[in-house]
């Protein structure tokens, strides 16, 4: 398997994506070139002694930047040359700028045929596995035809991923019941129920960490609010456990506590969990944090090869096919 | 002041709700009068030896049955009794069906003039004091106008309720720069900036708990969604640091731990606050959590003492006289 990955957009910076590449080799034995400014990148690869392929590209898009027009007008950017050349690769894997991976992703790598959006399906942590939201930032207004298609583009990740043979596929909403919700959320009820997918009905705010459901469907606005609600929340808890709680405690107390702590701070944080697929294009899109370390971004690649042998790609294309 | 409490909805029973008028009448001075079953309300006065007025109300509109329609044909349930009979009291608490007290705060109390839907504002948590959202279950589609009313009416509430003079109000979002978010909240923002208000502009769902702002706007739908995340996530905590952290602690560690962990998790239950107001309405209409004691009644009659006494409505009305 063949890897692009973007030198850029790291917090730790270029040298710590190389490391990240160079494991994946060792560890994954997938074949990684490099994208980002070779003037950089080939002195770190001499101190290290290795070799590894390069594309060059000397621009880099900022998450500041307005994506659809950073994609048009830096043609030299890491992003727009590894779209210009991902034919010729299996994945590419970025902690670049996610809108101007989907902007990219959907002008350049192509939306498999049917599939109307891209979106991202963000692992939210409970207390036994993961629930997929779906959307959780790519799409802000949407209409019911498209929470369908990506019920049908989160059970597919599902199964190929999990291994899950019927994912189970909730409606986020206010209430259980059928007649709840506002306009978008009562229609997609009816269209849900209708479509081939093993639908349970609406799920609630607070049962969203209860794992009620494999994949759970919302428009992009509120699942980038809930993602981004549910890590202020986990800090604002922790922040009132360490003034209200541990600071109370005697030397030993506290001793014990932080040393179990860790664990649950790594639970919540959904970013943990690696990189984000960019899902319904024709290529693999991986979204990694730009918090990274060399093992979130092998993890990020460890993803992309479970994808690409199970034929990802493919299978989605297979349930989109006759799709109006 | 003259308040009806209704005796019906509360988990702890009609007693609980006798006893948290009774507390509101000692405490407060106000003038307590009870509305639902005769044939049960009076023998528990009698029981605890105690007289006060009673509309008598026979049936009970439950939180399953469709809140319109319950108002329309059940003639003799408390909530209908209670608004039938407003004109002559200041304030109404119901622990009943929110949905019912809408319709009927809607349809039968009636909005403030201009004032175009009634919303519920509810208090959250934050490190110090709670910022107010907004909408947080009454209206499931909202457009730009609508939220700039939410926003007008918040401001009010927070400049009599806690002497704020220029409320800081945010608009929920996905980001903070101004071209961020959905159609909906891209034309808020430019409508919010012209607004009479201290508007700030984006809060993210990350800072939500952080008190940037004394007054967060959204629609109802995503309102419902980050209250109930909330509740679910917090619980989702505990149950994490009670089974990877607390079950591991030594005894000594363990009796620390839960003897400071219940003020925190008090600071999270939202519901803790007391009832939320339903604003908009010419009528101080106060809708208290069924999982309310005494106290949390006699709250609730306090925040109606203190809206009372300070003029919300008066003051509302002044706020959109003159509104389109």
């Amino acid at each position: 398997m063949k890897i692009l990955f973007d030198t850029t957009g790291l917090d730790l910076g270029v040298k710590e994506v190389i490391e990240g590449a160079i494991l994946s080799k060792e560890e994954l034995n997938i074949e990684p070139t490099l994208v980002g400014d070779e003037d950089i990148i080939r002195p770190i690869l001499n101190e290290i002694g290795m070799d590894m392929n390069i594309l060059d590209a000397k621009e880099i898009i900022t998450n500041e930047e307005e994506p659809a027009f950073a994609i048009r007008r830096k043609k030299d950017s890491s992003i727009v040359v590894a779209f210009n050349n991902l034919n010729e690769y299996d994945a590419f894997i970025s902690c670049g700028s996610t809108g101007a991976l989907l902007a990219g992703g959907m002008f350049m790598a192509g939306r498999i045929n049917n599939v109307k959006r891209a979106v991202l399906p963000t692992p939210i942590p409970t207390i036994n596995g993961n629930t997929l939201l779906i959307d959780s930032g790519a799409n802000m207004d949407v209409d019911a035809d498209l929470l369908v298609q990506f019920a049908k583009l989160g059970t597919v990740l599902k199964q190929v991923t999990e291994g899950i043979e019927k994912p189970k596929v909730g409606l986020l909403n206010v209430g259980v019941e059928e007649n709840k919700g506002n306009a978008l959320t009562k229609e997609a009820f009816l269209k849900l129920k209708e479509a081939d997918i093993n639908f349970i009905g609406n799920i609630e705010g607070r049962d969203i960490n209860k794992h009620l459901c494999d994949v759970l469907v919302c428009d992009g606005f509120v699942g980038n609010i809930i993602l981004k609600n549910t890590e202020g929340l986990a800090g604002f808890i922790m922040t009132l456990l360490k003034s209200k709680v541990i600071s109370n405690l005697s030397d030993n107390a506290k001793l014990e506590v932080m040393q179990s702590l860790s664990p649950v701070v790594k639970t919540l944080d959904y970013r943990e969990v690696g990189g984000v697929l960019l899902l319904g294009l024709k290529k693999l899109v991986i979204k990694a944090h730009g918090a990274s370390d060399r093992n979130a971004i092998k993890n990020a690649a460890k993803s992309a090869l479970l994808m690409h042998e199970n034929k990802l790609i493919d299978k989605i294309e297979n349930s989109f096919r006759g799709e109006i």
